[in-house]
């Protein structure tokens, strides 16, 4: 009892003292800042036209791109390539086998050439074939070793400072926040809650088949070769309704791959908010948009203005991308 | 601010006065209670071996049968055929047709006859052809207006208290109370909330396809005459796997559609606790297991010992059965 009661009195200063605060301290005065805080007011102010029992404060978040980077390819790809040279020695018959052999030779434009198949292959010789608990201690122990080639940072330090503070706030002000990434739902939830404080099961993701059964007495879930779900483009609104059940009233994407995710967040009636983060920035980042292949931004660029969707401008709107920075 | 202050000062009131009263005041004194309570105390108490963080206090509880009544039949069935009722003047030729004719009849030992592609048609028939949104409203309509043909009550009055009872407990205690059951999931989540205090992204269940579009500059989700998932059985665990990402420690069923629930939250290290609610109030509520059609228990039963899993025994073990007693 008495420690309960130490807790919530600590719950309160700390509520009281993040209210205090100057909000989104990371981000330049701008139009996506204000929309983000004048959303947020008028959406937990009691007596507001807008106001939103805490039930409906639901945000999404697509993870690629919008919460960390994903150039020059999907950090999930690297995963991968350096999982695929973890197994080489034990396949030795993958020095000559495509789409083995040139994916060991790091030829990654010859894998891709190889079209949905080549990289499905890929994707189940290193995601299928073990125990969830297997492949989850597979990228928690990768996660925290491997280095991004140029920016010589583990992959989970690559994430956006400033959106982090953005979720954070949202959360302080009773928001539940969702992953939403065309990535894999189980290799994103190893790191998702010390990432970004999102528990596993507010994270959706594209997922394969799995199967349960006791063996030797214990029971395991094993991760099978095939798809079973693509949380990507249309997929992602059809996510969001089979895992949250609830329309989304904030949405913030970063590429064609969101555009479905936003239309639904902001298509209906009530209070909605869609955002979308704009790689300019050559020297902290990346800039890229239209013709990128990794998180190609076009059609939903477009669909912007109309929409009312805000464009976050790294270059202009962030006083510092990452958090080590 | 100000009302944020009042609302933490009122929480802490709340959270003290919930300590204070003896929890589970609607179970006699029984091996279930005392499991119960102990398991709660020994992952709560810090300094306990058994100490669990927040994050790894999971409790799952399948639906029909747990927390709410099924019998004679699942009420989803119920919720089938009073639809299947309601639809019929627009389908004047399921007068003749099978398996419509015979459920129209009432006739549904002559609809289970027919098997799976039986069912599977007059589920399609009632479950699918319109959006998400549409869909709910049926939903929400119906259980608040329909009644049990014996009972006379509501379906969701139907539910069983001293289940709410424990899911408030374990919800005081930090833990988060899943619904993993083999209805619908978008079925459930019409009252989950409401009945359970059980949010829809935590509402696990069977599922049919969907897909997205924009009809008329209006987003929808369309539900498709196609099965998704069965969350039953050996579904469970990995419906578990996918929607939560973390295994339970507390897992609480009738039946064996449980069976592989109860073993994945009790087979591997670590704390867990399985429980199994034996219908035996024939007075009451309606004794069965071995035998039933509906919620049969006989293999989790002779599952139960060697696992340590406990059995609640309804008729002694609870004060009462429904809110109304």
């Amino acid at each position: 009892m008495r420690t309960q009661l130490i807790s919530a009195f600590f719950a309160l200063l700390i509520s009281v003292s993040a209210n205090a605060a100057e909000p989104l301290s990371l981000w330049q005065d701008s139009p996506a800042r204000t929309a983000i805080i004048k959303f947020v007011t008028a959406t937990t102010t009691s007596g507001s036209p807008d106001y939103l029992p805490p039930a409906q404060r639901v945000a999404v978040f697509d993870n690629d791109g919008t919460l960390w980077s994903e150039q020059p390819m999907y950090f999930q790809g690297f995963f991968l390539f350096d999982r695929l040279r973890e197994l080489a020695p034990q396949h030795p018959e993958w020095a000559t086998q495509e789409p083995y052999a040139s994916a060991l030779k790091g030829d990654y434009k010859k894998v891709l050439a190889g079209g949905e198949k080549s990289v499905t292959t890929l994707l189940m010789a290193t995601h299928a074939g073990m125990t969830a608990d297997e492949f989850s201690a597979i990228v928690d122990r990768w996660i925290h070793t491997a280095s991004h080639p140029t920016l010589k940072h583990h992959y989970n330090e690559l994430v956006y400072a400033p959106m982090l503070e953005v979720m954070t706030y949202l959360r302080a002000n009773g928001y539940k926040t969702f992953i939403v990434s065309g990535g894999g739902v189980e290799f994103m939830r190893v790191f998702a809650e010390e990432t970004y404080g999102v528990p596993p099961e507010q994270v959706i993701g594209s997922s394969i088949k799995t199967r349960f059964e006791m063996r030797d007495g214990k029971p395991v879930i094993e991760r099978l070769p095939e798809i079973d779900f693509i949380d990507d483009g249309p997929g992602k609104p059809v996510g969001i309704a089979r895992y949250i059940g609830r329309k989304p009233v904030i949405a913030f994407g970063n590429s064609d791959g969101d555009l479905q995710m936003l239309q639904y967040t902001t298509g209906g009636n009530g209070p909605h908010l869609g955002l979308i983060v704009h790689h300019t920035d050559a020297v902290r980042e990346f800039i890229y948009d239209r013709q990128s292949p990794v998180g190609k931004l076009d059609k939903a660029l477009d669909a912007a203005p109309a929409n009312g969707w805000i464009l976050i401008d790294m270059k202009t709107d962030w006083k510092k991308i990452y958090p080590f920075q």
